[in-house]
């Protein structure tokens, strides 16, 4: 009975099937779930605001292009508190139609961020053209219906897999640091779901965002909060506020639960000092 | 005498003529320059360094994408110092040849990333396709130089200005909040020259990276190197050091000059708890 009621995930994230945040969302939620993939991050929240999805996966840093703060400004505006983080490692493979070999191919084809992070690549096969296209999973897509004999594209595995073609050369990518960190969000009233990888004695993650007035020393009074009570941070970043010169917004992540006492009271303490401050969620740290 | 032994300045930046860094360049440098199109971030930094340019122009940050962490980790490892900084508009035109009419067009051309940040223009426009382009500038090149008709190109005012093209409709991104931060660059050797923004009475920035141990507060530690002597700070981003966890590299711009006597005394004190420890450049804040 239990079992027959556990409802279906219905996940939505911003791309196309095969994109990364597909990948994030099979590695926090398995495979047994329905990929809803919307044109944009704000498609994205206002499905699952909307109870249109059970969760939403979106990017929020990457180790090479920094912070998604686009994401970050729709965290501040609906209210779905995450609930949990992942990592995934960004893979570029060449990726072709089943009966292709590497010496017939003349093109490829792929995102054009993608190709510039493949300059290695094309620079060892200068015959080999690049051309620019929408979309990573849909350049494979593309070259698998077609029927293209001497092109490639470049994408993730999940697409190959997809798209039932085939990686002809893994990880073509120039630099292997590249890592996009992913959030799992929810609705509030479903919030208290634990996700899949809350193993137990796991540690705790809490982000938030704050403002601080314009006096010098304001952060590091604002991280006295912390620092007092042997709160570590995982991540602080400060962004400027538009049309408001001398004011800042910080991003903060640190290691703890919100319903700890120390944590109360740091939270207490920045309260006191933050002209705005906004818990985002509080999730077990992911892999 | 004087005025003819002025050297041509060289500048070299990464994109295609009419970038947004080409725009930066010319307003820290004027219009008398030349420029020196790169492939490739690394590129632009290894022309400066071999002498082959007189000055580089990199983009570092934008208020919606982010940090560009590929730039600080090439002035960490090339010994080029920041000399000046302003920050770019980001406005995307939808541009075509002169003789084009807005009710002709039926496709747009340009960097997915372009057309991504003008999807309101496009949900009002239906009947006109998006179509991916390597470049923003390269599609406003192409669609003169094609002769389209039919088709419009999203890019920069000095990409219309460049290929003598008309803009029709200006500022068409979704989201005007879009400015990217861009750092001028010199050989150690030719750092002292001021660069033309840097007005008497000019406010100074310093940029700096650090490591701190890890340890809980040490952030809040290092910080205390400023606090203690009214140091503003004006950016402050954690990156974390892959393959280290829980150890941090720390960006961080204060408000203050290298040479000044509390600044001294600051940097002395964050060299006593930084394992590492990085100045970047001193130069005017820009506007």
């Amino acid at each position: 009975m239990r079992r027959a009621a556990k409802r279906a995930e219905r996940i939505a994230f911003q791309g196309e099937r095969g994109a990364f945040s597909e990948e994030a969302a099979r590695k926090l939620l398995g495979r047994e779930i329905t990929l809803l993939p919307c044109a944009r991050f704000e498609d994205v929240f206002r499905r699952l605001k909307e109870g249109r999805a059970t969760g939403a996966v979106v990017p929020i840093e990457n180790t090479l292009a920094g912070s998604v703060h686009e994401n970050y400004d729709h965290l501040q505006r609906f209210d779905l508190p995450i609930v949990a983080e992942t990592s995934v490692r960004i893979v570029h493979n060449l990726i072709v139609r089943k009966d292709v070999k590497f010496s017939a191919i003349r093109r490829v084809y792929s995102h054009p961020v993608a190709l510039n992070q493949c300059l290695d690549f094309f620079s060892e096969n200068p015959h080999i053209e690049r051309i620019p296209f929408y979309d990573t999973a849909g350049s494979v897509k593309m070259i698998t219906e077609e029927g293209f004999t001497d092109a490639a594209a470049i994408a993730s595995r999940v697409a190959a897999e997809l798209y039932d073609a085939r990686i002809l050369k893994k990880s073509i990518e120039d630099d292997r640091q590249n890592f996009t960190r992913f959030f799992l969000l929810r609705r509030p009233k479903d919030s208290r779901r634990l996700p899949r990888n809350a193993a137990a004695g796991a540690l705790w993650k809490t982000s938030l965002v704050f403002t601080t007035r314009n006096v010098p020393g304001a952060l590091f009074r604002a991280l006295a909060a912390f620092a007092l009570r042997d709160v570590s941070l995982a991540k602080i970043e400060s962004r400027p506020l538009r049309g408001r010169p001398w004011e800042y917004l910080f991003y903060l992540d640190f290691l703890g639960r919100i319903d700890s006492p120390e944590v109360r009271n740091a939270l207490d303490h920045l309260a006191e000092l933050a002209d705005y401050l906004r818990i985002l969620g509080c999730y077990p740290q992911g892999a």
